[in-house]
């Protein structure tokens, strides 16, 4: 952010402007605008320090972070500055914050492209929650899927709550946003899973690699990705039990299990 | 709650006392005194009428939601309170409030005992998260785990977190506290599955009827538990994904999916 410049330690207060210029990050439009974004908490932030330093443009943490982590910091050349918990606190957005707040530039593109006659991958068709979406990401992280999809009416990648649920995994997968149809055409996608109500047991199809198509919390995947859905599936539940769905979170769980467990152990 | 008492419709407006009350019931203390919970939210209120309306005290609620059910509420005798936005808003613990709240009675402990050598369940070791509590009580539900088992530690089944996450299935599915070592001797649990880092991998075990404990969100499976497990189970990861966990909500869809599969589906 290139309004902002101070020194590199000691404890400057934070100016009205530098608060209210972080806080407006809060926001995709001011995002976007900086290329910027927020990530929190001491482990996220000690591991962006170790693993994608690139990413940090500066630093805000208390006394105890900044003590551990100034040599490495003063070597890679990072701003940082420290604050007090009440000045933390008007910068954070989390409810309790911990410790660390990192400003990080947007990720370049990567070049590399998904192959999807090896892999499996998802794409998230309009999931709004970011707990849900950073939880996905945390999930294809586990399982080893290096790119996941979303429609541009999904959650943004860099909304704070998305980072901060992906625990550290914003780092190792990258979100693309593409229309579905476009996706499939590009990429030329042959084997298009669908998670709905009234698909193939999960257990008992043989599953291939492709794109698995999640729904939005509410209602599902639209009427318009439907069409491109050539293998519907649906997780079986226990007779009668009168629950009528999982959520979006638990339910790609479920799925990105059964095609780890089909594709890379049993073969 | 014994002190509120009034009409049964018509815009009364809640007073300081009754609006104090209510509120108190976010705290496990009150609730105990009480024995009363708060459920909150149109489906999860309309699924209360429904299907268990012996759980039923009272009822606060928007115009739409009064007009819809109020027939069906005096056929039940059970009192209802319209209240505007405003008001509904002081009571939900909600941060959008969702046009009905309802005070609860607390179940009566269900009877039937539940068979470990037929079914498999769960016991939560100190899961504390109120959503991750209630997702596990929405899948236990979904996987048809009629009963599932918690530490005194793990978060109150009555939180009223916990019952807004459940979406409904607090309804169908018991959670009964124990101490993992009285419980395993109580009911002659031969199979303690536990949910490790250095277990077998779960997919690669023929997996049996019993318990399966889920640790806490930080900490992992108490060292006094871990001496109970019998079968320790890691769910695999992707070679090298940097990924240290899944939480304990992904974790335990995965593992009762696989349970499921296994024996539910497969025999």
């Amino acid at each position: 952010m290139g309004l902002i410049k101070y020194a590199n330690l000691g404890e400057i207060m934070l100016s009205k402007n530098q608060i209210k210029e972080i806080q407006s990050l809060r926001l995709k439009k001011f995002r976007d605008e900086q290329n910027t974004f927020i990530a929190e908490g001491i482990k996220t932030v000690a591991e962006i320090i170790e693993q994608a330093p690139i990413l940090l443009q500066e630093i805000f943490a208390t006394k105890d972070f900044i003590y551990q982590y100034k040599t490495k910091l003063r070597q890679l050349n990072i701003h940082f500055t420290e604050v007090s918990e009440d000045e933390l606190k008007k910068i954070s957005l989390q409810s309790t914050p911990n410790h660390a707040l990192a400003l990080c530039n947007y990720f370049k593109e990567k070049k590399d492209k998904f192959d999807f006659t090896t892999n499996f991958s998802f794409y998230l068709d309009d999931v709004r929650d970011p707990g849900n979406f950073g939880t996905i990401v945390r999930l294809a992280n586990w399982f080893g899927v290096s790119t996941i999809y979303a429609s541009e009416t999904s959650c943004d990648f860099y909304n704070p709550k998305v980072i901060q649920s992906t625990m550290g995994a914003f780092l190792r997968v990258a979100v693309k946003y593409a229309e579905l149809e476009q996706l499939i055409a590009s990429e030329k996608i042959k084997t298009v899973y669908g998670a709905v109500l009234t698909g193939k047991n999960l257990y008992q199809q043989k599953l291939q690699q492709g794109l698995i198509v999640i729904g939005n919390e509410a209602n599902g995947i639209s009427e318009l990705n439907l069409k491109q859905i050539t293998h519907p599936l649906t997780i079986p539940s226990h007779q009668n039990n009168g629950t009528e769905s999982l959520n979006a979170a638990m339910a790609t769980s479920i799925i990105a299990s059964e095609f780890f467990r089909q594709l890379k152990v049993q073969s």
